[in-house]
């Protein structure tokens, strides 16, 4: 068994960010995490924000481009930001395409050979991490809500609707919100999932909805100048289906924001106070 | 002579950063430097406050890392990041070493062949940037004020030391404060400007201090987890000139805090009130 090895430690708004390094069970190898350790956490146990980023991030871009640091040190937020795939257990073929294997796990449970041996970002996620933080950190692991980017504000929406019990809120940069019905979804579905889409309702945000509902309003902001917007993202699919289930959503929309941090950054305070406020009860 | 070419932008904070590419009649070759525009600036002229980053950053540096944008939106200050050198001009060795050539421009005027063709980052910084933006964008040119890192921050310092007329306020993050008395300044300056140490004095801004003090209290933030602290910065000399010259300094140290943009971004919203405070009188 592998320690937790911090790679990096940068003091930062009073508290520090540090990189770790640690052997996954659930994956199988090595993995990396970043986590925002504000200065309450030296005092008392502190929430947790999750945040998963998109496609090529790896565990460091939130920490460098959101600007979220200020606020989760004035709120008394933990931020954890794990990596976005495996890396160091290499397969063949995972850096082929930019939107599938290393840099793009879509936080699942890959089913498929090879992938299904180390592409287990779901269970790693929401169990392995949660349990690893509560061990290692000033953690109350009884309060923690999730959040994330592109894939990765996907990867927050099955998280929260898979098991709601453990996230207090959930929320979304751009998400891609109906993977099953745009091209980087079923690339990435047909490799980790297989060819048979009955399977991949499980991992489909847009049809989990439609199952189990999220007890709390689902927080999502979307550019309207996103290049992804009408072929990725699709929101307006997402939309329809929490209206069809009665799940609350506050779905905004923002004229003349792309895809990208100086987006999420630009509404990165609001998204904090969101969980804020859910975490702080 | 060629347009000021957009080659990005993205929008942020309810204003926009735009990236440019244009002939620099100072420097002989195409230059890149980026903005941020609050939204303010649609309807008034606004004051411009500079960014020199540090070695190795590039005119996007600052834009991604720094979380800027936050305070200039609510302060109403257009942001300026110019790139830290020449690049589409190539010269012999000009990527050899990461602290000299491409990236590593020291914002000065180079006196020795061949860099004196290419590497005028300072009449480019002070002069030339400025009366572009006079003319391209909603700019009150007569309110202008100068921040920087590392390298960058040593720049700001001698532009504000050399000409305070231009600069209603100066501050910088851990500073090469003494270059004429350190590795990485005696590379650049020998590279840059010869060997003659005399003509090094009006480079170094701890020695323009003893001839000209700015009029207006120079605010520096240091970490003092710095790797480079103690080697490379040495911000005592800088601090000694000041007190010999008269100089108003705020000069703070700050435990555990190293050289990273998780630093910088740490105090930015204060250097941006700093600057604010001079400029809207």
């Amino acid at each position: 068994m592998m320690e937790l090895e911090c790679v990096a430690e940068n003091r930062c708004f009073a508290g520090s960010v540090r990189r770790f390094r640690h052997f996954s069970n659930a994956c199988q190898t090595p993995m990396r995490f970043a986590v925002y350790l504000p200065p309450q956490a030296q005092k008392e146990r502190l929430p947790v924000l999750y945040y998963l980023a998109g496609l090529t991030c790896t565990e460091e871009t939130f920490l460098i481009k959101a600007g979220a640091q200020r606020w989760a040190a004035e709120l008394g937020l933990i931020l954890v930001a794990p990596d976005t795939s495996p890396r160091e257990a290499r397969l063949p073929g995972d850096d082929a395409h930019w939107d599938f294997g290393m840099g793009a796990g879509f936080y699942l449970r890959a089913a498929q050979a090879p992938w299904q041996q180390h592409y287990q970002m779901y269970d790693y996620v929401t169990e392995e991490l949660p349990a690893l933080l509560a061990q290692e950190f000033s953690v109350d692991a009884t309060r923690a809500s999730i959040m994330g980017h592109s894939m990765g504000g996907h990867g927050a929406l099955i998280c929260a609707l898979r098991e709601p019990q453990r996230y207090r809120s959930v929320s979304a940069f751009a998400p891609v919100s109906a993977p099953g019905q745009v091209p980087w979804g079923e690339k990435a579905f047909t490799g980790y999932l297989g060819e048979d889409r009955q399977a991949w309702a499980e991992w489909d945000a847009s049809r989990l909805v439609l199952r189990q509902r999220f007890p709390g309003e689902i927080l999502v902001d979307q550019g309207l100048a996103d290049p992804f917007l009408k072929e990725q993202l699709r929101p307006e699919i997402f939309s329809a289906a929490c209206a069809e289930a009665g799940q609350p959503l506050r779905y905004r929309e923002h004229a003349g924001y792309d895809h990208s941090y100086y987006f999420i950054s630009s509404f990165m305070e609001e998204h904090l106070r969101h969980h804020a406020a859910a975490l702080q009860v």
